[in-house]
């Protein structure tokens, strides 16, 4: 289905609850469409709401259909083209009463409105022009965002950062497509409009983007959705000890404000902005049974899933030579480890010395000293320390096997100027680049793809 | 501490978050005081707010100290005196993101804000004199209304319905207390400025509105609180059959509108806008074995909490004499209650005809038949069949004491007149009827009263 008729269809009016359906002071209801203010008004008591300015906001009452007051409430008004959606768009507070919220829905129901499926306003927003596919799924990331990082992510890419970048590349790539193709016009002249070496380094240049975009990911990612950290090692060498000093510190801060304090945080500790999961609680205490027989191959399974691992030993518990054993046990798996040595107030100079090949961390629990270096260590890890405020992280899956297919298909268009073939073929790949190019920011869409987005939004976005 | 040095000390500029902290699409940060608008302005990117118009909304950014965007937002203003808490209040509609809420309140509150405590925003409109106490009350009851019934009453009290019967009645009180002041001034010439025949029409005026208001409560706190049902009766009569019956029903309306689905109701059904609440689901069940000796005991103290019991019989399974005893039973509670003959498809004529003498209502469970009539006898039973959408009704039971109190002290008046005693003493217990009505809507009122009062409230209202 082509952007236009989805455009044709999305022109009823519809409402939704936009903030969350908990119990709370206020409650805030979204309308958009062409009947938003009719709908409104005609059950709101105060003003013509008709006749007020955008960007305004009234004190009323709204009653049904008997005349009953359901409830006094301030309405603000978003007048067309000046609203997130670019249409009508009416937000009713109400008190933040369940029966209130409910009643006032029915109503406007009732006089017209249509109930909005997730992500709808935002999805209108996109069908509009008021923001590209990205920016829009980006939308749904900054209101998931519950760190320093992912939000910035998330903010970078819902005002264009991502886009901006893309649609560079998109525009260059857009003129040599139209040269190529404006040569099959005078196929039988035989003429070059596009000088295929200026082609040859834009698609060079253009797919050095494309390889750092794809790279990005892999930090995107981490910054999106945390890093998943196993903390593992032998019964009694400190873990929980050193866990609760990481989490309790953090959950100090979260608690400062009454009212936004977070779900219960399990085992998540946040380390200037960057999210560390630990992995499912369970799996963590399993891993403090590592050496027990049928515990072992549950918790290599666990620390498989590792982006990083934490591995940590008592000096005094296990001598050296075992210690090796185990660090030589944990390389085998192949994931970044952090070798942590408990007790360091118990070592002498000579046994610290003799942990030095490994690179470890040494650290006092109880006392709670070098937590801070650990800290620092686990940052280093994820390699995030030279990302820059400013730096474009891809974070979508979606988004990187785009790049990859428009990587692919401008591969195709150097292989074709390496070894010349004609014009058709060659504006034929270089199509198939923007194509998928296109597909990010939605200038290429299907409803298919446009339902996958927009259904993991929530309702009355 | 009274009212005056009260309204001295908030003076300061409070946030908070006023819709839920849940997740969902938008949230809105509240802030209120002098220095709202200047602080929400010193980090906004945008218009300059403080030339705005009251009532309007602008778009922009929030940063932080390091110029950092934390998020696109709308600031919706409300210029002192208009606005709810008459002071200066601005409202920031975010996106829905744990992050970024915790991260401008903070923000605020490094500018000076500080985090508003619960209640603290309609402490502020009743301090300001938006509302009296009684509506602020109800303002904490709006928002908790569940039913059309509880949200009436709540919505009547907050409108001023309530606090306008009481103010006629000070009004008219205060004129003769200060008649009867005066007369202390002229102590000496043995004058009568109030005329005590009438004081004494006035104060029985007065005690028949109080008698009304406090016996109101009954219904009030039914329609506020829900009437406590016990269904009971032996095993196997279809006593979850009905309830799943009522309940589903209502389960079926409740979840029409996605997204405003409420909290998992348990066992509470909700007839023409009354709430009937099942006394707790274990309870219910051990009804289930009402004529087990072990269970006997139990039950009837569930039952004995009920406003209403429904009790079920299987006229199949037992014998019109068995049923006559245990509703004989039933009966030493004295507790209103409904009998409930199930299988009326099984009963002849004449069976039916013999169960007459106890009003029972004859249903089939199995083929929801007679469940409307249940109904019809539910709302009969608590008598609310004949209230007016208008009646003023008491619903909290603060309010009653204070009545209660009020009708003490002119009691006393009463008595001071027909056994004359000197005008002093009259005024003091005027006086005293007038302090215990002020209590309602806090002409008088303590920092205790205060204190208990808001504390219910949400964070951010």
């Amino acid at each position: 289905m082509s952007l236009e008729s989805l455009q044709a269809e999305n022109t009823d009016t519809i409402v939704a609850l936009a903030t969350p359906s908990g119990s709370g002071a206020i409650a805030v209801i979204r309308l958009s469409g062409p009947n938003a203010l009719t709908i409104v008004n005609s059950v709101f008591k105060g003003k013509d709401l008709r006749q007020q300015a955008s960007h305004t906001i009234h004190f009323g009452t709204i009653r049904d259909e008997g005349d009953k007051i359901i409830d006094e409430v301030l309405v603000s008004l978003f007048i067309a083209p000046h609203s997130y959606t670019k249409e009508h768009v009416v937000e009713i507070s109400t008190h933040g009463s369940k029966y209130i919220i409910e009643s006032i829905i029915k109503l406007f129901i009732r006089k017209g409105a249509r109930a909005a499926k997730a992500g709808e306003f935002t999805l209108r927003a996109f069908l509009n022009g008021s923001m590209d596919l990205s920016q829009a799924e980006a939308v749904a990331d900054v209101i998931a965002s519950n760190s320093a990082a992912s939000h910035q992510v998330a903010m970078q890419q819902m005002r264009g950062g991502f886009s901006n970048e893309l649609k560079q590349l998109r525009e260059q790539l857009i003129h040599f497509a139209s040269m190529i193709e404006l040569e099959l016009d005078f196929s039988e002249e035989d003429v070059e409009f596009a000088n295929r070496l200026q082609l040859r380094d834009l698609v060079l240049q253009i797919n050095k983007v494309l390889h750092r975009l794809i790279v990005s990911f892999e930090q995107g990612n981490v910054l999106k959705n945390g890093v998943p950290v196993v903390i593992a090692g032998k019964p009694n060498v400190g873990k929980s000890t050193l866990l609760n000093a990481l989490l309790n510190e953090e959950r100090a801060i979260v608690s400062e404000i009454a009212g936004t304090t977070r779900d219960t945080i399990e085992d998540e500790i946040n380390i200037q902005g960057i999210t560390f999961r630990f992995i499912d609680t369970a799996g963590i205490r399993d891993t403090f049974d590592i050496i027990e027989a049928k515990g072992v191959e549950r918790t290599r399974q666990k620390m498989l899933q590792a982006r990083l691992i934490i591995y940590m030993v008592d000096p005094v518990q296990d001598a050296f030579d075992e210690v090796a054993i185990q660090v030589a046990d944990i390389i085998t798996l192949q994931i970044p480890f952090v070798l942590l040595i408990n007790k360091k107030d118990l070592l002498t100079a000579t046994q610290l010395e003799q942990y030095q090949p490994f690179n470890p961390i040494f650290i006092s629990a109880k006392n709670e000293e070098g937590v801070e270096e650990l800290k620092e260590e686990l940052l280093n890890q994820v390699s995030l320390k030279d990302i820059s405020v400013d730096d474009v992280l891809v974070t979508n899956i979606r988004h990187v096997e785009a790049l990859q297919n428009t990587q692919a298909s401008l591969d195709k268009v150097l292989n074709g100027i390496d070894n010349p073939i004609t014009s058709d073929f060659l504006a034929l790949d270089i199509r198939q680049a923007l194509h998928h190019l296109g597909t990010i920011t939605g200038q290429v869409s299907t409803d298919d793809l446009l339902d996958n987005i927009f259904s993991k939004f929530c309702i009355g976005k």
